[in-house]
């Protein structure tokens, strides 16, 4: 493969040096962009003058077929080349002789590179957001089977006030809603040209850049040449947003290993998402979860390595940006993967109804409950929270539930309560603390559907 | 101090749990969010008649007065307050009596610490976008004396070709200006309500959060309440945004760090903004820049810490999130000291025009404008860059610049070049190199003067 | 104050740069460190001649009559200082006036401050170790309780094996020491002496560095003054060891969660070490836990920071530098809460071994030693394991435990097995799978008491 | 391929979560670790009588010939095998039959894997320490060239004293030498046997563990089998170490691109390790230097990936260890690049000898050894600053240097040293400067010689 660079140099280059530099095994991935690129670039060099009008269409017309011979694997990139480039541009040039060399008038690698990068980054910024969103449907499905199961709601992993079911996977729902509009937004940095930068500088060539950035839809110029081929932050932004979204993942993958462990047992993984053990026969292991969960090391560890990369360096483009690539792709090709397992595990997922609503059963959930009742009665908060705490201690100690307390115990530990028992054990009942949350966002199962459907239109309309 | 939730405890907490567990020594810088909070939720409470109209002034009355006591230094935060929560509504109660006890009525500290931090990072959010911009003007006015200013142009840290100052300090302009774009929609997300979640479940009293949103200026409510206590996405696309901003901070840093080397010169710093040495009694050191990049570390370390924190946790508030603060103020105040920091460094600077331009001289930084001249003529580009490689490559051995090449040695390496040597000796000149880079975004001052334009009403459109 | 550098500069410097620049506000705690190299620093400059007996003596008395006046509180460090090195030898002046300006004869702060930061390190690794040991003894004190408390052992937090508490505490035990064994290699690496080094080129005094390292017991001399004054590996080292130790921890903290919780109910934590909710009066949280893995990290952000300080860093000290210290210490002052908070917690938890017990009934967790029974029978593993598969299926699909299997299921399923019913019964119960795996490090009782004295005399002859 | 734990699942595994699950990817490159571990296995099988003489003979010859094979090329592991472990049992099936399947009597995949990485990570921690030893040899080599080529001496990349290359060269020597410390303790804690932990309780079959670790020579056995299967923290130290390393890297590759700028000029870098540009015929650019610089933050993210995946893992295996391969091999290939890429890159350079001298003229740099010279003289060395921070500045506010200060001025100036002008000129030479430094550890060259001695030994030595 002859370089692209070979004429002012004497020596070889070395055979290690060689296979660190070059980039051809992680950024063939990029053949179609560059074509694509390439055939904006040389449409506008014939649109401007700058080459004849034959010149360019054999460009294109070279560049067409080339890419319709490499997806039908007719041809497919050479090895040799130094990256993806190169590859393209040997190609063509077996196809079209040297006049391919024209393609490259008015360009260099360092804004081709950018451009082939943003026109890839922004089409899995849209094929993530329609992921994200097929896992918010799912949710949204099998949230509208559960808005009156009952569940104990956690804090601390200790019982706190229960909840249902629905409004618990909503909260995931939220959570990736932010995660679209941040995607979205990441998009929009993406989705800017720098074509027409050239190595650093800008070209002396009369191209035309909006010319370009209409045929491949960017929504705008980068207004600065040094800027277009140095700045990877778009890169980075996207690895945060990525970092986020697996966070938001690991939380859900979490309480999917909790709730499908023997202790919780909430829920059963279907035996198509789930995998067993080489030695113990009996084992049925939520591994699509934990894998969820663990890959968020490796996408933390992938915003780690841009962030690295770019810290310190000076303009404009430097050879480090070479590592902008594989923690991109890695990350991509990451989520591609967990977020269709995650949602194949929730559709099918079998949530057990009356394991969790026995799970609410005397845990001391509805305390607050009865301190808001007490409130209601004229006590402060501090008060109540005090005398309530007072009473759960007492039953801790005798191995009581409130919903077992008897009048003359409830007469000994809050007289007020004493006449207002049978008030006291209407109140106590999970049912109805779950039914007194009607506050918009709260767990009232009124409310929770008004917020499924707040939640349904919200993906209807974006 | 009396706790807030002693009732339901037989043995004392340990000393060193105490110290641990208590937030105090970093949450107080929260207490004007605390008050400004509370009052909007008493007054709610007032106006839904879950207080009377009487309970809900007494309260608010005396959170004004705290807040001027405290503003005015007349009063402290106790300091055996477990966090800023307890102290605050500790103080209060000194002034009005057990009725304060009534101010946490249909709340939680789950739902009260996230709005609080909201309403602290939606101001900072703005504060340092203002800062950015400051920062921005900064580069505006020092590139507005340098459109002509003439230097090397770099890409590996070796000449590539030349480019003027403005447009160099303009790149770093537009990723500053990407960094606000980010902060902004950042601060959307930060400015949703979460008070009303209380707990995780949402209360029973009749709430109105609209009413608290509307007094607090949020732009909307949280939906979900287990979403609104436990999520801290909103804190870890800060910190990716602070990371993101820091890493151009860094690269600016690492210019002036290389630029005010002797070896550059392309600086001089102002003593105000650089130090000495306690043994070298010569150097003056540009502390600031140095400063900047080393504590580009220190905000990647925090957006890692609050990723790690937020791994893995199951619904809904656990105790881990305590440690989302530190992270967050350590980031704020470590921007509040840069940004400026390196806005004085640079409008202190003394750029060494000659210098730069010396640096220009016979570096070879036109090479490309050679090349494209013979594309010009009707070469392909690979066939010029081959050609110009070999010129290039005879100078170097022969101690020679392209602009002394003489005719008979351009005769022997070009033939077709060298009846024209007189035009490509103004090839040839950096001047004229920099001129023809018109096209929008390049370095021809009179693009980077269009450039600068686009970029001062940008600032003043935002 | 008067800087230690105010010669070659015209101007005053800018009080924020100041405030960007000075570190007294965290290095202000190395000055027990800072006077202790002085004070060796010094004596050596009178055992050299390089100062008069006279001169080194009255500075050595200085700084000794200081060391105990800062120690009784009676004088405080200047708070206008740039650095502890500054306030100090101010300090000094006022008490000998300038005679105090020799003691920076053949040093400078770039040696003295590696120095300071070592002679604090290595004092800290072998504070940390204690600690770690006493966290260790704890373990054992508890493990040594529960030799024979059977419990599920997960893999896939599913039930594997049943295994005994002891057992599984061990673990950490172990993994603890492998965390000594690395800060104590560690520690070999901090304990080198720079001084020496003065600013970067060693010095043209003839001191004499063996005298300041014996006098230090530092273990050796760095040999380069370059390397001396700036590699910072040893902290990356030390906070690389303090990350993998809190990753122990914070596994350690999981399991306390997890255990705590209603539905595994293993352990009830001590009133000691837990908390209530401002809200929810029946809450009893396991927050040590809870921040112990929360700050996993700040502990993991530290390490980040440092790492991408020290990234691309020209020799020799860089300003960067500074922000080595404040990593370091927030990693020690954590350590220093979180390694007790543990241990208390630990000590003072009941574990609940009926419940543990209750846990490994009818969960399958025998089946490996039906399996490998089989095997004994002379069935390859990978037909036994086979076979045992089935039976659990039908188990589970026939809401049976495998302890209560008939000899009429088991002729259907294996007939092999029928035959030897009552041994298959022996086979399938918890305690005789225990009491099987008496491999050297496996679960049986008797195995893990050795492992117990094992332990127990590592930790006795380190 | 037949799956290992079929017998208890009904329903497929879906297609996605197979690819999300399998590791073959990957781990395939642990083949020949994993025969020799099973080798071993199986020969105490034997040895123990758990397995027939003849069974044992018949699985580890099927397993030698499986090994020939395969190193020969004759054979693969079939693709769709689910790890590994799965690929070498499935081929020694088809070679010996369903005898094969007693090889993973007393064993399983949890334990066999930590065996097969630890395995190749001792291998590889010894292949590494044979790569560093070879750089350290090349900077001996290069160095011994320079004990007499003066540069200036950096601090905040402003010129500080004189130094001779030799010293600057020999500084990263000894960080190398610590990598290598760090390795080989590492390497100590990798060499630690699991296998007999089974799956994570230990086994009941009478293995030998003793015999095993004989065979496999490791150094002792993990004595908590829990510990054995669960922990990682031998990966994560390994990954930190080479953090640690690759920063030390990336600080050298730093120092070769800014010596290798047209700025600096101080090297000259060879054809065979420098790339060209695709549009600018004269670049020749320092792209190792920058490789290693750049891929230092893959191998930061590969340390935030392992850590991240461990927090908070509950015990004992949980498939997120799976996450641990990918960033461990990364780093391993990574290493395997960048040592030897730099060892080239040095031992191919040519140092710019003429140049680097040339730096140190008119530079302040020997101002240091004035002020030391008037401390000589009997000032303190505070006010020796002080005067020579005035002659400083007085230089270049009249454009002179220290070298072409006259005798009235220095009158002038300061007084006393009027008097001894010529000893004055003297002790500002660079050469004079350079050799004043015969410290330890300093910079003169006889020093600098016997630095490198000690060094040369110590290679030596290990």
């Amino acid at each position: 493969m002859r370089k692209l660079w070979g004429g002012r140099f004497d020596g070889e280059t070395d055979a290690l040096i060689l296979r660190l530099n070059n980039s051809l095994p992680f950024d063939r991935r990029l053949w179609r962009q560059d074509i694509e690129g390439s055939i904006a670039h040389a449409t506008m060099l014939g649109a401007t003058g700058i080459l004849s009008p034959q010149e360019a269409d054999q460009i294109v017309a070279g560049l067409q077929t080339l890419r319709a011979d490499l997806e039908a694997g007719q041809v497919e990139l050479p090895e040799d080349a130094e990256d993806v480039h190169a590859a393209v541009e040997s190609l063509l040039r077996e196809r079209i002789g040297p006049i391919a060399g024209k393609l490259h008038t008015a360009r260099s690698r360092n804004d081709q590179v950018a451009t082939d990068v943003r026109l890839y980054l922004r089409a899995e910024c849209d094929a993530l957001v329609a992921e994200i969103r097929q896992l918010q449907e799912t949710l949204l499905d099998v949230a509208a089977q559960h808005f009156e199961t009952v569940m104990p709601g956690y804090t601390h992993l200790q019982h706190a006030q229960p909840v249902v079911l629905a409004h618990h996977l909503l909260a995931y729902f939220w959570m990736l809603s932010r995660d679209v509009e941040r995607l979205s937004a990441c998009r929009g940095r993406v989705n800017r040209l720098p074509l027409g930068a050239a190595a650093l500088a800008g070209t002396g060539f009369p191209i035309d850049r909006e010319h370009v950035a209409r045929q491949l839809q960017f929504d705008m110029l980068l207004e600065n040449s040094l800027d277009a081929v140095s700045d990877r932050d778009f890169i980075a932004e996207f690895l945060a947003c990525a970092a986020i979204l697996m966070m938001h993942l690991s939380r859900l993958a979490e309480e999917i290993v909790l709730w499908n462990s023997p202790e919780f047992g909430f829920v059963i993984l279907d035996d198509s998402v789930t995998t067993g053990s080489s030695i113990m026969p009996q084992k049925k292991n939520p591994d699509v979860a934990e894998l969820v969960r663990g890959k968020t090391g490796r996408v933390y560890g992938n915003l780690t390595a841009i962030l690295t990369v770019l810290k310190g360096l000076p303009l404009a483009y430097n050879k480090d940006l070479q590592e902008d690539k594989e923690p991109l792709f890695d990350t991509v090709d990451t989520l591609h993967l967990v977020l269709p397992a995650l949602r194949k595990t929730l559709a099918s997922a079998r949530f057990q109804v009356e394991r969790m609503r026995e799970a609410t059963a005397g845990d001391f959930s509805t305390a607050t409950d009865l301190a808001d009742y007490l409130v209601r009665q004229g006590m402060t908060f501090r008060e109540a929270h005090e005398v309530v705490g007072r009473i759960v201690r007492h039953c801790i100690a005798h191995h009581l539930t409130l919903e077992t307390l008897d009048v003359p115990t409830l007469q000994a530990l809050c007289p007020t309560l004493a006449d207002r028992a049978s008030e006291v054990q209407a109140i106590l009942s999970v049912q109805a603390s779950v039914q007194s949350r009607q506050v918009r966002g709260g767990t009232a199962p009124q409310s929770v559907r008004v917020q499924w459907q707040v939640a349904r239109d919200s993906l209807a309309g974006t």
